[in-house]
């Protein structure tokens, strides 16, 4: 949870910028004997590619992984599963004006301030290929999940202001814009076309949830699990909000709505929770939106400063998304699996899962 | 960030449940030389006693903390300082009717779910008593903020629905409710006599904002300043939500309306990102909001099981507050101070602080 | 294993300095449900009071020690388990002329050097009764550990230059010096009055045997059976080496002499590798010994200087020990229980113990 | 300090096994603004190559590291420096007589136990192949240690029960066996082929000194320098003693003549501490030993059991060395430079270093 690795016993450490060599992650502590191909990790990685939906830049990536470790006859042998993408297809040229320059609600300027230094090109280290790693664990995660009849979903459900009417997260893959609802992508690209037009981008919605979660994961106090999610998601990039359950909502509810009646057998009355409670898994489904903000890099002119300080004005060409959405669904699948499988290993050591 | 320790350099580990010998905790990594006496973490434990605002319950508690370790002539030596409160007043038998009952919309089940056991009296280590720890701890995370000029605030913003005209963090302690606006105190006093006439109970949100932080602190990856702040807010009771900046109102936001931009000086023209870009601090404010769910325990009639799954009604009497707000608002700062001081201890291996 | 917390997943973080308040702890992550009683903590606090053989001071102690948390009707709960023992008896006057001077192989000066300030009282943290927090939580640990058939034991081996003819580690608590063989002790007490005639201290090599561990416990790389215990034995004040099984022996055997062939039914012809190999116990008995080097405050001139770096000579006097041994003995012990009971969690992650 | 993570702030990663695609490591935690180029990994493994001294398998591995990420323009970046070394010359089918049968002092039988499979080829990920990641994350230490004047020393001090009669350490690596004295080179090289006539092995002695580390690195209580030291040390492969300074001799010796009397300028008389006191060091040489047992792996006929639990007799062939001596010995120095660059950044949270 600090740094590069996240996780205490399902732990992932990624690595890499755009414009390195290339990126990847060592996945530590997943138990032996779990199924695992390099067709897994690529399958969930082709979800994250560009081109997907409407919001998508149009540059080409192939976006290979390897794995070079931890794994022996198609299974995981209980060692470090290490994975990696070669970065092809950079244009570091791209990125030479803004050498210099602080791009506004970019990492630029925090990154420059931390270590006085930076590599400006693609967005170095704080760049959305950094998730290829944690999609890939995430993959890995979901084995491991699977195991204990565990599954994670995300999907879009709110894009430029226009939210879904209904939601269904199965089938988001198969649908433009990883959208949790086929009934509103033609007006979410009604309102992509008028941004693109505007040289603007869009913010949305991403809810993520998962099923089966048995009750009893989570720590009482500071491993809560919703402690734990919500800082795996705001830690994805371009997340400004996290809610679990009814979320802001229950900020105005009174306690003899929101609270969640027990019937018997396990079962809930309603989930307003969001499936958990006191920062522990209650059974019931767990449920979370994030925040996405539009992104920052736009083909408008804006005020910024250089790296000595003077006004400058600029204007981010190259070959930017719309919107973080949909090619960071996969990732808060990935983040929220992560943390699932990490809580599962906990939960075993009390000998009770 | 993992069962009862909080923090990787500053760090908290807290102990206690509402109905054992004693709460407190241990604070390790702050360095030598702070000025620190029980009067400073009494003071901050004051600000978090029953009896503060028109929501909490008549339960008296003296909480007198006392310093175990870890300072010499008046300053911390950098060694562990060990902390506790006496737990008096001890009515355990109120819980007595609870003691086979699992209360709706409370860590009750998925507390026993987890250990197969549970204390129940008080709620146990899921008491809000824990908070102690966390307040007294992060009192002495604020001496150490103070000498780099960074100070943290919290305030309610919204009770019951209502929220404020205006907020002004600074003089909220010396408000009712912990307001951080006069103007609504008594919109918000009306709300809570309703709500008890009613058995029920109110949610609310609170406004943390941090000042003086310097741009840099924070990790790039995962151990980015939001996602460690969100942990760390979303870890408290009765949160559901956590917003940075402008939040989810970022995801209705356009790129071109949401960019802060840069001004000479280290200045931004606005701040929608509430400080934080791409995980790490950009020199302005940081700000962030906490939905806080109501209280679960309402003395009214609710549907429920007990151990044995059979489906029962309870009502929950003794002595609840109304709110979690506002004796959560202490915790909330607390929780963001601690933070912070780890960030900024984090920081200074890069020589750079 | 940093600051002042060790283990991973049970965890002890110890507090304390010799004239502050208290001294004590917090274990986190012992599971719940199993038995433990202030009795049991003080039971093994016991035998690390002064006064047990005839190489201890005089000073008088009563170290009751409390229960602050984590059991509830005689169990553990799963939650934090702290406990402490109020400082008494300190005569801080005692340690006046020892206020602005370095006791030459004391912690004295790296502490000094590390901090730019110290509490010089008794050694302050560097004090010898920190080690409370260690003896009881090493007696939980045993409590997890005996669940699992797996008990530790730790004695005397060599006092002063004399080894013991014999080893029986199960009967020393009853021998002075906890010695592993009584046939020695005439001699370790002619010794030890020797050395006590000379104002001089001796060492001696302490060794510790974990009965009943199972094959499989530790991890292959970086988190060996072997390298924590001697980390866990490294850190306990005084020790100076570590061996594990034949130890720096092995270093003068051969492959053909040193092998220890395995037998059917998981037993081996021989234990020269004491129990772990390549990080992972491998059933038979764990076997270690750490040598614990002469106590350094000894009542004879020496040479120093002054916190001025101006030369001085002292002469500690006050009540000292005349060697760490005996009373360090449960000292090492508790610390193996804890290494064990770390890796004991650890390895039900792999839902295989 | 666990799994396959080293260290607190400065860590290493290390993925791989010698029969997967690849071995490495990210080295997470370094600070930005270090000369780096692939040629000072390299340098660092080639001293760890087979072929290198008399006692090394003749196995050709051309062992050619590539940086994926962290550096730009030849500097690191302060992001995770991710390494890979392609693991080519693998010949499986030597190990084929293996699959179903346990080494005798080897890792295979508690490997097996604790995962209850394995890849049997080459020892896995318990082959000395792992440690390529250790020695290259140790050169990336050096970078940092040598921004403080701080270097560290490894040579082979004893081999075959013949110890050295004279101590450099800074010639080491020109010399055969990487001796710390040339002029026992002869008799070691007659050792090595009587052990080699006799188709058995032999153990030895590794010192590892460091230079210029500054006083106050460690930390009182559980990250004891000398505590961390041998946590490193004891984790590597056929480790089986450590000791600092006089180690066991101390165990023998009296107070007086063991402590090291402090001189006017931070100087001491005598170094029988080996430059730590209380877990901290003393700004003197930091002086360790390390017993190196023999390879399991003999060319000679041993008794064993397989998998089924039967008894049979093993003659392991293959690419054996006749001692982890000398390729262990960059091990020795990469893991005492990772332990001192941790806590060299350790140390700078307290803003004295």
């Amino acid at each position: 949870m600090s740094l590069n690795t996240f996780g205490q016993l399902f732990r992932v450490t990624t690595f890499g910028e755009s414009h390195g060599a290339a990126v990847g992650g060592i996945v530590d502590g997943c138990p032996q004997g779990l199924p695992l191909q390099e067709e897994d990790l690529q399958e969930a990685l082709d979800k994250r590619k560009p081109g997907t939906g409407g919001a998508a830049t149009p540059r080409k990536e192939s976006d290979t992984v390897r794995i070079l470790s931890g794994t022996y006859n198609g299974l995981t042998t209980g060692t470090p599963i290490a994975f990696m993408v070669v970065n092809e297809n950079q244009r570091s040229s791209d990125y030479d004006t803004l050498k210099d320059v602080f791009r506004p609600g970019h990492a630029d300027w925090g990154f420059f301030q931390k270590f006085g230094m930076r590599d400006h090109r693609g967005g170095g280290r704080s760049s959305a290929r950094e998730t290829i790693g944690r999609v890939a664990a995430g993959a890995i995660a979901e084995k491991l999940l699977a195991t204990a009849g565990i599954s994670v979903r995300s999907a879009t459900i709110e894009l430029g202001g226009i939210p879904v009417q209904s939601i269904d997260l199965e089938g988001a893959y198969d649908r433009p814009f990883y959208s949790a609802d086929a009934s509103v992508v033609e007006a979410w690209e009604a309102r992509v076309q008028e941004a693109r037009k505007n040289n603007d981008t869009l913010g949305g919605i991403v809810q993520t949830e998962a099923w089966g979660v048995p009750a009893g994961l989570g720590e009482p106090v500071f491993g809560k699990l919703d402690a734990m999610l919500a800082c795996a998601i705001m830690g994805i990039g371009a997340v400004k909000g996290v809610e679990i359950g009814d979320g802001f909502a229950a900020a105005r509810a009174t306690g003899s709505s929101n609270n969640d009646p027990l019937l018997p057998g396990g079962a809930f009355a309603s989930n307003h929770a969001g499936g958990i409670l006191g920062g522990i898994s209650s059974g019931q489904t767990i449920l979370l939106r994030a925040a996405v903000k539009p992104i920052s890099s736009i083909a408008r002119e804006q005020s910024t400063v250089d790296i000595h300080g003077a006004p400058v004005t600029i204007r981010v060409g190259g070959r930017h998304d719309l919107s973080a959405i949909p090619r960071c669904v996969p990732v808060h699948r990935a983040m929220a699996a992560l943390v699932l499988a990490d809580m599962l290993l906990l939960q075993r050591r009390l000998g009770r899962s």
